[in-house]
């Protein structure tokens, strides 16, 4: 830690190694296929972490991370991201050199895109489980299965099943809330595979986010989890309900510039473009950050009350406890436990390992 | 617009330019050195806009932008950010190419650089005016004292003067507001102009908020402006009172994926690793940015009501009136002006001019 000169965001192996091992463990226990999504990290070397685990079809949320993933050796994926027609070009591209399944919603949108595919590609019909984001209700049943239809008359697309981000376990704050959402969103699917496995035919469903992934215990009516976040957690997902302060794999390193005994705060570098404006919000209080040391591989100090409080640009404002605040002075560096790792990786780029070891993103 | 496939962050050159040319004339006018940030932009050809502006020192908040900067010509460089004294070896590679002035707040910092810089530099210690963000109170006298006079006795670094960033403006609402926050600024100087150059002789004063750089009328007491964010503005500043938005010289351009009649809502790609998650809070609502169409070089069709209500990582959810929502489709793009241009642009990396060409930012 001694040559860390400005903001470095660490990242434990041994935590993230086994968070993919857990969750790929789970997926197999539960007979699910595990495609995990690529989109926290946006690392080859850490797609090697999941190869290792036993994944060998993955989920990414934009055609660019599809590119690069292909182009790392990745030769199944999902672009779980409703289909952009402009990126036609760059999609058919693609699907010369990896198979692809897309994401699509629209009747505008398979036929814009059958009409300049060049080479066949796989789709999922995305449901709106209830995140309110993108995707069909599972009550329009009429247009799931005029969808269906528009999608099998086409010469490019093969239809296999629908996929849903359940965005809205984020709301949860226990793992109780977690599995209540978990519970509806399986019980959609299950309706929906009653209403259409007679007149459709066989299909899958896969579904993907991090809270329901760790917390669901029962997973009827879904043939594969595509969750991302798990990787590296966050504080977000601690407050949700869905890890341990110890399942956290990332953490920003900043350099401490000025102290304020004053006020108990310390001045570091370390900001909005580092962090991501990402904020936690609590019952009487906010926060971008928790103070935290790693110590035998568990996260200790970790005190709500020692936390980020402020960012601009490259500036963060630490305020601390009168014991925290003493363990520091300018010229050291701090750790601190980020809000939502998604975010906070994709501006960062690269990783540091224990052994000092840089690892990259796509850029 | 028709070849834009993914998001991207449109620039008009004309604003900006005008944005640049109506600061250095205010500046000119008021006898003010004009030391803009660059923080905003971080890109080496909107830095020779400047130059042609008459620029001849830029301020930035980092060694990596300094380093960018130096590397592009700029032989005068202010780091407005307090002095990390890990990054020494990058200081010194720095001051060799470049003349440096440094932020210098504490004396255990002012030691460490001076143990081991190679070169000389200039500091300019920081004043607190009332962000309570970094640097000393005005009302600290005595430690001000000491500290000039801790500066004066090293080797290599020359005391100039005091920076300040009166971050505090952005909690304006007003025209009227920014002016009195001004008006405290500018007397804190000059309060601290008179107990000090008797005993102390001639210093530099330089400030650097564009909504105080952008609607103060007198700066007495101040020596030289560093704002930055005005290049491009954005609608913190229009909320703030700094700019009309017809100043606003940045905007994202979006495709829109999904479209959804039932509750007047489009799906854009666009998330929050685009516009970052700066938020505007206004009485009753918040949002990420602003539905806007640019027509003879005015933006048009701004409405409150048509807004991005929500942002994951790479969807955006915009909330439309119906008029609004009547005229787009799937597969056409949107432009949505941003919240905080200098986290949407460090994001983006790169803007689109109106005539196509794409202009790259420090990577």
């Amino acid at each position: 830690m001694e040559d860390i000169a400005e903001p470095t965001l660490l990242l434990n192996e041994d935590i993230c190694r086994s968070n993919i091992e857990r969750m790929a463990a789970k997926s197999q226990n539960h007979g699910l296929r595990f495609k995990p999504h690529m989109k926290t990290h946006q690392s080859a070397q850490i797609g090697t972490w999941l190869a290792d685990a036993g994944v060998e079809e993955i989920t990414v949320s934009s055609v660019k991370m599809a590119k690069y993933f292909a182009e790392n050796g990745w030769d199944n994926i999902t672009i779980a991201f409703p289909s952009n027609i402009r990126q036609i070009k760059q999609i058919n591209q693609l699907a010369e050199i990896t198979a692809l399944t897309l994401l699509l919603n629209s009747s505008a949108t398979v036929k814009a895109l059958d009409a300049e595919l060049s080479s066949k590609v796989k789709a999922y019909i995305e449901i709106d489980t209830g995140s309110n984001r993108t995707g069909l209700k599972t009550s329009a049943i009429y247009e799931i299965k005029e969808l269906i239809s528009i999608i099998r008359a086409t010469q490019y697309i093969e239809w296999i099943g629908f996929y849903s981000h359940p965005g809205h376990s984020y709301s949860a704050r226990s793992i109780d809330e977690i599995r209540q959402i978990h519970q509806s969103v399986t019980e959609q699917f299950m309706t929906l595979k009653t209403k259409l496995e007679g007149p459709i035919g066989s299909f899958e469903v896969c579904v993907g986010d991090t809270p329901c992934c760790s917390k669901g215990t029962q997973f009827k009516g879904i043939d594969a989890v595509s969750p991302g976040n798990f990787v590296f957690y966050d504080l977000m997902q601690y407050q949700i309900g869905s890890c341990t302060i110890d399942d956290i794999a990332v953490a920003l390193s900043c350099p401490i510039v000025d102290t304020y005994p004053e006020r108990n705060e310390l001045a570091i570098h370390g900001g909005a473009v580092h962090f991501s404006k990402e904020v936690l919000q609590s019952d009487n209080s906010s926060h971008y950050g928790l103070v935290a040391e790693m110590l035998d591989g568990h996260w200790n100090i970790i005190n709500q009350n020692s936390y980020l409080k402020a960012l601009s640009q490259e500036h963060g404002i630490v305020k601390c406890t009168d014991n925290v605040f003493s363990k520091y002075q300018v010229g050291d560096s701090i750790t601190i436990l980020p809000v939502h790792s998604c975010l906070t990786a994709n501006l960062m780029r690269e990783f540091r390992l224990t052994n000092g070891q840089t690892i990259s993103q796509l850029n």
